[in-house]
């Protein structure tokens, strides 16, 4: 198959292409590397990289006429969710106009499928937890989740209007090897630059379902294979969840720092930041329904990551 | 109070300017002009007009700062769904990102109410109907409607953001006086023009609740004085539906035709454009058990516009 992924330089396509590319896929990829790392393009004979902004739609919709991808991996994202608190327009900008592109060189290319990350962030505060993919109503609390409920509207719009089939995931928080943002990423960056001092957002009673990235793209495409529908709309989590004082407490273990040597200050608010939600269940029975578990429970996904991060960052460049 | 209303020379704001004016408001208004007539402007001393596109962030801002008002009528919008077939970009840019700017311009002056006019079409085509607030996953099938969820989430993230106080109504078809779009207007005008045939989309089946104007604001208005959360999601229709096929004949009746001299052609899909949603039955409960109910029904409020119409058309102009 020939399949285009965006934001091919960031945390969850730079697992994914490697996988694609061992299944025998030909592999195109965008990104601009705002959040993305150089570092994290795969090279590959059968990967080409395109470096662009989504923003651009003549020139997405170019590479998108030429490559006619059978399938798209739209997974580029504001995915640091307190930024669009600071710029307002940065999350309708970077999520969604830029799905608006996509969809639009989909509809001008005749482009069939397209595959997105959406968030469990979409439900916003929910008053059924765990929540399931049919709670409404949708009322997100953030601005990241505003523009990912925006772009699951355009991409059922087109689907109903240009003929495309769609599969839509409401994630966790997916965690694994190179990460561009979020917890442990920053935990462990901030304690490699200061062991002595760890600040945390929030009072680290937030506590999330954590979904190892080698589940979460298992998941990806074995909802892909088995769900059918024009639009295909799931959760894709765990049961259990993480709180941050716990993935506090297992980062500077595992950066083998000295608990008593280390000044850990945490906040005030139950939220990390103005528009965090700071506990989160998604209901993933229709998801095991259908067939698929995830094989790490939150708390291994968590373990895990912290391990391949320590790693990461140890060795490997930043950049 | 000091109210802005935007959309203000289109059909629903040239109706409710005067009841807001009557009870001693002073109002400010923008327009483009669009979809909105210059005839329909309301004139009087304590009415301010703007004739401005929503598209311009900083005279939009500025028009906002400069009259601070209490609360946004936020009424703006392309309300013409098929339109949104043909320019994919239409409802992005005259829904969503227009609605961004005025939620923009309330968080940097500081303003603390919006009322907001969605639509019952964000439910796309739900497998529960009467279909109530609650239901999901929200999947709409037009460009228009995936702009109106875009606005709505917006909303509720820049209300919990930035303290700001949200009335959300998801409408039937609203119909009335000053009307600029919309089956009765559309009919009434081709006949004017060829009282000898009517071409009308779909084959007639479609069905819907249709709203009297002077209901819709009457709700609208209740919901703002007995819904106190922060932000407020109600359906506002009535319980039965008329279909196009009695439109069609009560259309031409009202308008003296002779039904035996007319050709009138239906089309042979159940929808009347791509994106249509051919059957709406929307729960008017939760309204209901508010306090308010509509006084007219469906049918009423068919035949009542059908009559304002036809006069309005006879004897008063177009632009």
């Amino acid at each position: 198959m020939r399949i285009l992924v965006t934001g091919a330089a960031g945390f969850i396509a730079s697992n994914l292409i490697p996988r694609l590319l061992r299944r025998g896929d030909e592999v195109a990829g965008i990104d601009n590397f705002f959040l993305g790392k150089r570092s994290y393009v795969v090279k590959d004979p059968n990967f080409t990289f395109h470096e662009l902004d989504l923003l651009d739609l003549e020139r997405v919709a170019e590479v998108v006429r030429d490559f006619k991808p059978d399938r798209i991996w739209h997974l580029a994202a504001n995915s640091d969710i307190s930024f669009g608190t600071k710029y307002t327009d940065f999350d309708l900008k970077g999520g969604t106009l830029v799905t608006y592109n996509v969809l639009e060189s989909m509809r001008r290319a005749g482009i069939g499928q397209i595959v997105f990350s959406s968030s469990g962030a979409v439900y916003g505060e929910p008053t059924v937890m765990p929540t399931p993919e049919d709670y409404g109503p949708i009322l997100p609390i953030s601005l990241y989740a505003a523009s990912k409920v925006a772009c699951e509207s355009l991409i059922t719009a087109y689907a109903h209007n240009y003929d495309i089939q769609a599969w839509i995931y409401r994630f966790g928080n997916i965690v694994g090897p190179n990460p561009t943002h979020g917890v442990i990423h920053d935990f462990v960056l901030r304690l490699r630059e200061d062991p002595s001092r760890l600040v945390v957002l929030g009072d680290g009673s937030q506590a999330k379902p954590y979904v190892y990235v080698e589940d979460c793209l298992e998941g990806m495409e074995f909802g892909i294979g088995h769900a059918g529908d024009h639009v295909n709309v799931y959760n894709l989590a765990v049961d259990d969840q993480t709180s941050v004082r716990e993935i506090t407490d297992w980062t500077i273990e595992a950066m083998g720092i000295d608990r008593a040597k280390i000044d850990v200050q945490y906040g005030d608010s139950p939220r990390g930041w103005r528009g965090d939600v700071p506990q989160v269940k998604l209901d993933t029975r229709r998801m095991i329904a259908l067939g698929f578990t995830p094989k790490r429970s939150s708390r291994e996904a968590v373990r895990q990551t912290i391990t391949d991060v320590v790693q990461q960052f140890r060795e490997g460049p930043l950049s």
